[in-house]
């Protein structure tokens, strides 16, 4: 994770378990979603103004891996890397590591797009931005 | 959807929309959870006492298509076919149709295994026999 | 419940249970939020649609009674009985009945108000119609 | 909240706020439970633990005010206290206060009781201490 652009700690709350006694599977894109959040609001961009300006921030495709569940008491980093795959779609990595163990719990793709209020494909200035210099 | 092999009627609950004003990403997987779970009902197989037996019928992988939104007011079917995909993994293919255009709002394939108590591998016999059968 | 003014019935979903192996407390809201939805629209109200105009049906006040925990594979009635408070405020009583045993599961009293979208308060006309006939 | 017996921080996340652009009535009570679950863990009662012993805490009755909505951005304090009602009864008071403003948002009274796996009412000795000294 060393090369993550961005890192979150986060702590499973018991209301995300379900009656397997383990984090609901749906739970884990809440928290992938928290995270992509979190680090566009670290460089300026907040979800809830674009999608007031009727720029929506939507996933069209996500890849997700469950490797080792997570339950109550655990605590686990949330780790974000952010490539463009075509003009129009970027893609989200994300990780997800138990402090337990160390050990990969979750991974996956996420690959989103910028639509306008007329659903039609639209990078916005601040997205363009982040593109525009390599990232590690 | 002529040759799935279980269907299931849903409805869009206003507290599964977000501040996008739309379904969110996670509650989809709560649908095709609910459609496989029933499915599993239909054809003998409680969720809930498979857990309370020890044995552990969970997801390991998610591919998810988001194609177009549900939002509020919005019924919908979701369907679902099953594949073996290896011995031990057998994959739900499940597909979320909008009524009020009949277009695919969400396409997902779920493999799924099945472990017991001590996080090994088992496949049930009833899950044995549903494969022991071609399925349409 | 024969003097409900409205009933629906839903069934237990799985990832509505929690790791004590029932339905989280969290989750009678959605349930009682999603019938009052259902009641409002059953009488041409339609929550979104008074959302988009500004018009915001907020709860103030919750009183809820867990009186019995519903369980993966419970089916249920929700009723629901409506009284106007005050002049601004509306009371909905709701029941949560256990198809298994006929029990009251769980009981609430929702107040509600609807607010304009400058946060005042304001009863649309389709709703002062209601309380303009008693209502059983 | 001088006199809160314990507090914690936390912060609206996107995937929490429904329709109306607030935080669903729903999740408050998600982070009420949460914040009573770390409260008990500060005292060295696990949740998860006490229900695999077959100790289970649960809710009978809930009281909750909103006050204020809680947005997109916002975070927040939760305070608890706790009392004993009855021999078998205690009650947490739970109050969130919004970062931005110092206001109430949301606050609560709820009821809770220790059942056996019996369902007859239990007070474990760890609880029983709680309350063997004064409360701030």
């Amino acid at each position: 994770m060393d090369d993550a652009l961005f890192t979150y700690e986060m702590a499973v709350r018991d209301y995300e378990c379900d009656l397997q006694g383990i984090v609901n599977n749906s739970v884990y894109q809440n928290y992938f979603e928290h995270v992509r959040h979190e680090y566009l609001k670290s460089i300026g961009i907040d979800f809830k103004d674009y999608t007031d300006r009727g720029i929506h921030l939507v996933v069209v495709r996500a890849e997700i891996d469950y490797k080792q569940p997570l339950t109550s008491g655990d605590t686990f980093t949330v780790t974000l890397k952010l490539q463009r795959e075509t003009k129009l779609r970027f893609v989200f990595y994300q990780e997800i590591i138990r402090h337990s163990d160390s050990k990969l719990a979750v991974k996956a793709k996420m690959v989103g797009v910028a639509l306008n209020s007329n659903g039609r494909p639209h990078i916005p200035a601040e997205i363009e931005k982040i593109f525009s210099h390599p990232i590690a």
